[in-house]
């Protein structure tokens, strides 16, 4: 059979009227057309259709014409305006049947509190009979991979994100691996870099940016940028022995601001580098308000080195929690590194570990001055060397919550340079 | 052509490979989208294409048998790979003409320091010659529009979404606005709810989803769901006064439920309700590590009212910093009622505040015994009236950065509906 996509290629078809009224951005086609590139199958064309039954059907219909696979998002809810297996079921004439093992899983995923199962969650099961389940793991909406006619198959998901993001990898990648070629592997590869800006990034290793295999591709995040390494080759050894010298090359053009790699993040790393050392850390934070905190807590096992975080948002919680003295903060301000110094020591103190983060500064829009403007935030770290503080600007164009996340991001970063340097 | 299909509405096209690749997510998209909800103008479809002429070319005469305006965004600079406007010209065989007054404004916009005058710029003061130019007043890409054929118009803006917005609210608008005189105007409203699923919310207005103008539609996210109400009518007073008595129906069938409206957040209500009140709060956490501080501090003004938070996520951190007696914590766990009672009573001590939130849970994926599985959160709520404690089970199937983020949603909203009840 002939295998080579190359020629249509695959389609993203996002619904969804939400996205037509520009209430939501459209994240799902981001992260697919992402994914579609990173194991090398070819897309040439993204739509959104809002949640109408006959523009749904006018598009996937002229889709079926010109690509190879159909990739939907969106209408998988309970409701009645979740048209999309319907919708499509109906473009070809297929009948629906109901999936009892569907039925079994939606209920164990119902709250036991709720009074009633809701009947409508019901119609989550109907699916034309020969079409493949994507379960979804951590949700009531199921997606299916269905080829209705000759060369043309409908892989749909819903279009809550996490949802997705777990049924493409554990089910849709699998199958998608298989579907694009058995004659090469794809193997890809992600480095991590923070304290570095994508451009300055992108001219250290330029004349990598060329190579056609392995190839080399930079993106960038809010504070960090990534680098995607991607081999192809007969089979998965062979496309790692590509990546090797690659990776190797990059880690010394780029030195200490090479992070992690594939899903590892600022705070895994630094909770792996202290576990290592048997060591513990607790954060004193007041601009960036609790997300150091969550950010080291979003990781798995973060309770064995993060023991505890003081929230001192205010002048008050400052003197009251930390025992930061209302002189020290009347006279320098309590954006300052005589305070943010004071805050590390007390956290190490008042939280009994061994390494402290504290940040304090101007997250805006309100409350910035002629010398503490928006932007303008103090960091410290301490730890069993002693005590290091900096600031940074990061600038009074950007938005509350951009300066709190670079804040959360540089504050982390910083104790991994620490760590690394071997302190 | 089939002469059935009346042409309308307006249609986006974003222009570049960045796009197909996934490496930028589609703001333009979004931005346009919303922008054309609030002038009322109906827009059914939006795609995406790279920079590629005969695929574009497709995608314009495809757009002009079906839509009266075309908006497109991308493929204006003066690489090489900016094709939009010659390729756009050649569909409809346009010669195109200099503009000489645009040359003159780019060399005014290019860097004094610069050597020579790039001649690649030249390109972009080609347009068809009945093209209106927009002009582009912080770049050197300028747009058009232009109606090439009958009841069709092309209107191209440039990538960058700060130059596309400026063009947009200076030339287009105003454009738009005339053009959109003799149609419909739609206005919209969001109504937001926690603390009931999407399929009961739904079912419990299911009488009312059906409505033709005004239209309703539900969307679930994580831990809330929201109701879009959408009017068409000759002026915004007119559709205003059709979504009132829609509004005031949905709020008497739902109740308590609904929190709040179009751009509030559950935090910036509870902020709002606790600061009209005079009062403050503050925040023990320990299995959301840290979210609810974060996710109430990306409320603008969340310092007139929270004072701060401890995140205890540690035993030694609940005794050191709450007081937590060890006797208490050995006794029942710390995924208990009373040991999160008393979280909630030492923070109001130790924070100085009027309220307070406290959460103590196993958000998993470790951690989970029999009787207090994965998913099992304890809350407790404390303030004037006393101390209030519940338990949720989210369900061990979740991810533990969900579960986190529906224990924060839950904090919030069981506080919200304490002082809604006015205790």
């Amino acid at each position: 059979m002939n295998k080579n996509i190359s020629k249509n290629g695959v389609e993203i078809l996002c619904i969804g009227t939400e996205l037509l009224l520009g209430n939501i951005i459209n994240s799902n086609a981001k992260y697919l057309a992402e994914e579609l590139a990173s194991i090398g199958l070819p897309h040439y064309r993204q739509s959104v259709v809002g949640d109408n039954s006959k523009r749904l059907k006018e598009m996937v219909l002229e889709a079926s014409k010109r690509s190879r696979i159909l990739i939907t998002t969106g209408g998988l809810g309970p409701t009645p305006d979740d048209l999309t297996t319907e919708t499509i079921a109906s473009i070809f004439k297929s009948p629906l049947k109901a999936r009892p093992e569907l039925w079994e899983d939606i209920k164990k995923k119902l709250s036991p509190n709720e009074k009633g199962m809701p009947l409508s969650n019901q119609k989550q099961i109907f699916f034309p009979e020969k079409a493949t389940i994507i379960p979804n793991p951590t949700g009531t909406a199921a997606g299916m991979i269905w080829t209705p006619i000759n060369q043309f198959t409908i892989i749909t998901f819903p279009g809550v994100p996490s949802e997705l993001k777990r049924m493409w990898q554990e089910t849709a990648i699998p199958w998608l691996r298989n579907y694009a070629d058995n004659q090469h592997t794809i193997v890809s590869k992600i480095l991590r870099f923070s304290g570095i800006k994508e451009s300055t990034l992108a001219e250290q290793v330029a004349d990598l940016l060329t190579n056609e295999n392995p190839t080399l591709a930079p993106y960038a995040g809010t504070g960090e940028v990534k680098l995607r390494l991607t081999a192809r080759a007969k089979n998965t050894e062979e496309a790692l022995s590509l990546l090797r010298p690659l990776e190797a090359n990059l880690r010394k053009k780029t030195g200490s601001y090479c992070y992690g790699v594939d899903h590892e993040t600022l705070a895994s790393v630094v909770i792996n580098q202290l576990r290592q050392r048997g060591e513990t850390l607790g954060i004193a934070e007041s601009c960036t308000g609790g997300g150091i905190c969550a950010t080291l807590t979003e990781t798995p096992g973060a309770s064995d080195v993060f023991l505890g975080g003081l929230v001192v948002y205010s002048n008050l919680s400052k003197q009251k929690i930390l025992g930061i003295p209302s002189e020290l903060i009347n006279k320098h301000g309590a954006v300052s590194e005589h305070v943010v110094k004071a805050m590390a020591n007390a956290a190490l103190q008042k939280l009994h570990v061994d390494w402290s983060i504290a940040v304090s500064g101007v997250a805006g829009p309100g409350g910035g001055t002629k010398t503490k403007p928006v932007g303008l935030v103090h960091f410290a770290i301490a730890g069993p060397f002693g005590c290091e503080s900096f600031v940074e600007r990061f600038g009074a164009h950007r938005e509350r919550i951009a300066i709190q996340k670079l804040s959360v991001v540089r504050g982390l970063d910083y104790l991994r340079l620490l760590l690394v340097r071997g302190v």
